[in-house]
């Protein structure tokens, strides 16, 4: 038995060294001044006031997601690096709707066996969608479960904290007719639908990770994992200078713009949206066109091009999207709230 | 057509309504009065200073965790209720052991179908164990993966955020040569070690969930199941008493004692537990000669009837122990910190 090694038996301990090693600088570069290190502690610890920020009142506002069965495409795609991002973002823009800052991120791992390699990819995209959230990666459980997940695959949850001082929460109250909808563009199909596209892209046309997408002129791997965009940082600098004027925010995930914007609407009030101020991106006109897929079944599982909206004060919109173009974002004015019954009408 | 009814197609919507509708109350029964209610909001929120505590520097504590493969158990056993609880349990005593005070928790569970009854009785635990650690159940995710997950199997993650006044982390600092180890009685298992559990028990001795077990005079299921005890009340409250006599605390979960003790320790001190200081529950008696499993494997895979462990200054250990018994719970003074090269011994 002279010549077995670990490396026979499948473990590559030289490999598991160096991604091992990967993590503790992925965490450290998201370290703000909040963070306080503390060895061999069983739990993440951040300094509130760490940074010098004054609070008379401070809210705490935490959001938890997962990714979806996007997951399932970076299995296919056998790309690890950026589902991570997604993660941060289900989680991190939540919060950024009550008009919070992003503190900190924790995450929870679940796979078959012990794969450093894999642990690292993920960590990756996850710290660098806490870079840019703006949110320090505490912590995090990697669970082994061999029994519970089959090999190759792998599940990830994640929380995020945030905080804003109580009188600026954006909470929707001053929600008025004749506000306007400034909508941010997103990145692409974010991390949600992804039962149906799988449906229509790898069930009902065959396609393969591989194939070319004409329309987005990538792969169908690299146009469908996409990272969703992280919006703390054009968000967080326009309410630095309007929050004032900034009645109401939605993130647009699973339900679309109406079930998003519909949640934040009082009694007496509704939305209505001009589709033809935006151009969704390539990859929703594929889609559709793949399905194909009915338009207003792409409105009600897509965000259709629109990754976040902030409902505004009329006189503010102008300066408001502009703030978010000075971001290299696009950003449109897409609708305006109407007297109404509490109903998002899209025209 | 006339007859077909959605319950024919395996969805009862009575049973869905009546199971979705436990869950509001069940979150509600856990709220502080930090938390802020804002209807149709997309994150939780809880106001830090909601309970009129005041604090200079405030240290957010957090953890994360899962529950591993007791999972397992509780879908062999189709006994859904107080799985939650070990969830809590996992991640709130992280976060008492540096002395914070658990203000919130989230969950994320994942399963492949829409399934409101398993639904409700998970959030039943997980707000039962809320209520015993004093944190607000806030919100949480239901991820439906039937790609991911096989019927009847799901998963389940955690995150506790507590809080603590910066000049009273328990951070092991004090921890001096003398100090006495103040070790409270665990409930049996907790939720570490089930893979060897599992073949312990179900493969090599080939039992089934409704077997009865002489040495706890329950079935294997109940044994198996019994919910990782919260240690919050009690801790919280010798904190109050005693908070400078206490130098350091450990949750005693994978690794066992050695491990979970090992790391508080500074370079130049040692500890040293007699175990003959306190008797193990049946629980870990009929799982070693069940086994067989060696006496140190049983040590450095369970807590062997030891949940909690405070360091404490030694003139106040009589009064922590005193304190812990308070709250019914059994405390043994087990062992002390010894000059030494950073290791626990048993003895």
């Amino acid at each position: 038995m002279s010549g077995f090694t670990y490396k026979d038996a499948g473990v590559d301990l030289d490999l598991n060294q160096q991604a091992m090693a990967k993590l503790p600088p992925l965490m450290k570069r998201t370290h703000t001044p909040g963070v306080l290190d503390l060895p061999g502690g069983f739990a993440g610890l951040y300094r509130l006031l760490g940074d010098g920020t004054a609070y008379e009142d401070p809210v705490l506002v935490s959001g938890t997601d997962g990714v979806g069965t996007k997951i399932k495409v970076a299995m296919h795609a056998d790309r690890y690096d950026t589902i991570g991002i997604d993660l941060v973002a289900m989680c991190a823009n939540d919060c950024l709707c009550l008009g919070a800052r992003p503190l900190f991120f924790l995450d929870y791992v679940a796979m078959h066996h012990d794969d450093p390699p894999l642990l690292a990819a993920l960590v990756e995209g996850i710290s660098e969608g806490c870079l840019q959230a703006g949110a320090a990666l505490l912590g995090g459980e990697t669970a082994i479960m061999s029994d519970l997940y089959t090999r190759g695959e792998f599940d990830l949850a994640g929380f995020c904290v945030g905080v804003v001082e109580r009188s600026q929460l954006v909470d929707g109250s001053k929600i008025t007719a004749g506000d306007r909808l400034v909508a941010i563009g997103s990145s692409g199909l974010h991390s949600n639908g992804y039962s149906l596209v799988r449906k229509v892209v790898f069930e009902a046309a065959g396609l393969s990770v591989d194939d070319p997408v004409a329309e987005t002129g990538r792969t169908v791997g690299e146009t469908l994992l996409e990272p969703t965009r992280i919006y703390a940082k054009p968000v967080n600098a326009l309410l630095d200078e309007h929050r004032d004027a900034v009645h109401a925010m939605s993130h647009v995930t699973g339900g679309g713009l109406a079930e998003n914007l519909e949640r934040l609407l009082p009694e007496n009030l509704g939305i209505r949206i001009e589709t033809s101020t935006w151009t969704p991106p390539p990859v929703f006109g594929w889609l559709e066109s793949l399905g194909p897929v009915p338009r207003d079944e792409m409105f009600r599982v897509f965000n259709m091009g629109l990754g976040y909206v902030l409902i505004v004060d009329a006189a503010a919109a102008d300066a408001v999207r502009e703030s978010v173009a000075k971001h290299g974002l696009e950003a449109w004015i897409v609708g305006e709230v109407v007297p109404g019954e509490r109903a998002v009408e899209l025209v």
